[in-house]
């Protein structure tokens, strides 16, 4: 009586559930972002009293293999050609099959073709390999300028971050002007600074938003004089809201460069950065319980990174890394500029900006951040070799407790969590090409 | 309308579903298993033709956070008495809190008290950290006679796998005789062959069976003289089946042993081995769906294991794992009982044994398993300083394109999946101390 009682019950749920599809959908992707960044962005968070991450919350999580067609280790398009189309591909590919002949159809064309308003953000550059993903057939990446015309032949309703890369190759094949001048005469607004994304009501039409005229600066050099990939959420959120609702892809595009550049700092700032921008689908999600669907994943693991270290007593002192003040490429340009500004720029000197943006001491005290014999060997070689950066990069790492085994991506299962209507389709073990196929079932 | 049905038949759901709980409950823990570890696995056993792993099926995905207190690496005695317990302890600790001075409850006993029979199963000693966990409390994970006394005063109905550590150490505090003479005398039948262990039959009363004095051999050396993981699970089932049912932890403990040796192929067949167990019970659940939960987890990752390596130009070749043809202790052995019975053993002896046992090739051949100038360099190096299997390990992780950067535990989250009754709880990211809390609300 009980059993059949409960089937029942099931199917009643089932049917009544069935119908309600999510009106509003996000897809958040951590470029480069598995498990080990979520969670020493996590651990990080926490140690300075930021709390838990959104990312974390979500109840739903489903592992995800990642691998491209022909390699276990896939590359940034033939990842988003799976997360965004549902289907694998070979590295290099956007919106096409293995062999390079078939067009892809990307779950944001068919939202659009639904229907929805669509939008697209990211951190990086607009034209590249995640972004391009959902709106671009190329069968290479590096096809800049023509993965920009297929931006604009998309008409999608918002795109929003970086600029364009390559905007005005003369070179390209099938150049005909400059991109940004094309998309403003197919009708797009083009904004170029932070007040102007800022004053953008909706009803502005198709809108194109750039924070930069390449990536967004990191999160963590980020002076707050340009948009933040929250803010450009925000705004996406305003200008898409209708009727039809809307189907918008944010990319943490940078956490994958920190990933190659082992820089674990610049690393979780980047994953915060995200994490921020899932904090303003959270609330959205609040006041649209019921249809709305949020959606993180990443596209792959950056850098072989992994929360302890040989080197490092079995000790993760993730409170440590909050001394570094600036990205390591922010670091490296400040100490080129120093060198160039002083002919007589010394050891000495390196030393006061090792402490300056690394916090790191060398007064033989007891402090953690005090550098040992061996760390002040390396910074020394760094310095001599002119690779301050990457000694100081390798001697954080150290004192924080966190190890690198690349410079490259690898094949380690990214994590994929929910939340909202329709959520729970996304557990268990799935490939990535699960993303857009789930999701294009729910359209 | 469609609401308020939805509303209700989840209400139904929810009363009739409330009441059935499993009577039957596994926990199955990788000792050192993360996701990279459960993930090598999975490729290799694609790749190898074996096809996917049972434990990367269960459908249902935890996130799952493995610090004890006071350090976000844990140790595998916090992390036993965490998930067997729920509590948080400190690094050590065998179900006791942190301060040392109260006794924790461990699922296990409630489940004995609830009048439920309790299987205990590992491949490493049986008086080891994760195994004690569930029926030990003592502030060292080092008190191994008085972890034995507390195995007999237990009173659980299976004890299965390797063998019992320091089992008569006449130097330990409190020290009264044999604990497998005591064992007896308190009514455990005591089984130390494989043909004991299959020829008992359910109604054997209390049974104490060990495949070896100390650990079972790596599952990669096993030559089934001595009985498997799943071979010890499989008689579990048929000794503890009774109207009451039962719960049953096994524990893959080599996987961490192999990690720490930073052993990826011995890793991958420890986390198979634990696969094959989990077919056992798969299988069980197959024949009782509406009684059984299968929970698969992990106390900690081991070795900073990463699938992807600078070194291995972006790929992994996990099939060249397939020709390492024993772990790398028993290489060891090989090579320093060659070297003992041999005075004149040199390096061109050592190739051959290379050859054999990793399937190296020293031909200049164009053969993936042709060791380059770098690796010939590596492997002499390690021949010289009387660390060839150093070497060899480090050469089969290069040409399979995994990366380590520890010797011990790191602090990544582990992957805990379920399926069966009640599964469904198993989900979103949680602390360990969940695993055993959430069972202990269903049993």
């Amino acid at each position: 009586m009980k059993k059949i009682l409960l089937l029942l019950s099931l199917c009643i749920c089932i049917l009544t559930w069935g119908g309600e599809n999510p009106k509003y959908i996000f897809l958040f992707i951590g470029d480069g972002m598995s498990t080990p960044q979520r969670m020493t962005a996590e651990e990080f968070s926490r140690k300075i009293g930021r709390g838990q991450l959104m990312i974390n919350t979500l109840p739903f999580h489903a592992t995800t293999r990642t691998n491209s067609s022909g390699s276990l280790i896939t590359d940034s398009a033939a990842a988003a050609t799976a997360i965004a189309c549902g289907e694998k591909t070979k590295n290099g590919r956007i919106g096409m099959d293995a062999a390079g002949v078939r067009k892809l159809e990307s779950v944001a064309k068919v939202a659009k073709a639904k229907g929805k308003k669509v939008g697209i953000v990211t951190s990086v550059t607009i034209n590249h390999a995640t972004p391009a993903g959902f709106y671009a057939n190329r069968n290479s990446r590096g096809e800049y300028y023509a993965i920009g015309l297929d931006l604009i032949a998309s008409g999608f309703d918002y795109f929003g971050g970086g600029g364009c890369a390559k905007n005005d190759d003369k070179k390209a094949p099938g150049y005909k002007g400059d991109i940004y001048k094309l998309a403003a005469e197919s009708g797009y607004k083009i904004i170029d600074s932070k007040a102007g994304l800022m004053a953008l009501r909706p009803g502005s039409g198709k809108v194109w938003a750039r924070g930069a005229s390449g990536a967004l600066p990191y999160n963590i050099d980020n002076d707050r004089q340009v948009a933040t990939l929250a803010e450009f959420t925000a705004k996406g959120i305003e200008l898409l809201d209708n009727p039809n609702g809307f189907f918008m892809m944010i990319e943490g595009g940078a956490i994958d460069w920190c990933g190659h550049a082992n820089d674990a700092a610049g690393n979780m700032y980047e994953v915060l950065a995200l994490d921020d921008a899932v904090k303003v689908a959270l609330d959205f999600l609040q006041k649209h319980p019921d249809e709305t669907l949020i959606i993180v994943t990443g596209d792959h693991e950056t850098g072989g990174m992994t929360m302890g270290f040989a080197g490092a007593a079995k000790q993760m002192n993730m409170d440590r890394l909050a001394h570094q003040k600036c990205s390591n490429d922010v670091f490296k340009s400040k100490i080129d500029v120093a060198r160039k500004s002083n002919p007589g720029f010394n050891f000495e000197d390196a030393q006061k900006m090792l402490t300056e943006n690394y916090g790191f001491k060398f007064d033989n005290s007891k402090d953690p951040m005090t550098v040992n014999a061996q760390e002040l060997q390396m910074l020394k070689k760094g310095f001599q070799k002119n690779k301050l950066h990457d000694a100081a990069r390798i001697v954080m790492n150290r004192k924080a407790g966190i190890g690198w085994t690349s410079g490259s991506h690898t094949a380690l299962p990214v994590l994929t969590t929910s939340k909202g209507v329709k959520a729970e389709i996304f557990t268990g073990f799935i490939e990535n090409t699960e993303i857009s196929k789930r999701i294009k079932s729910i359209l």
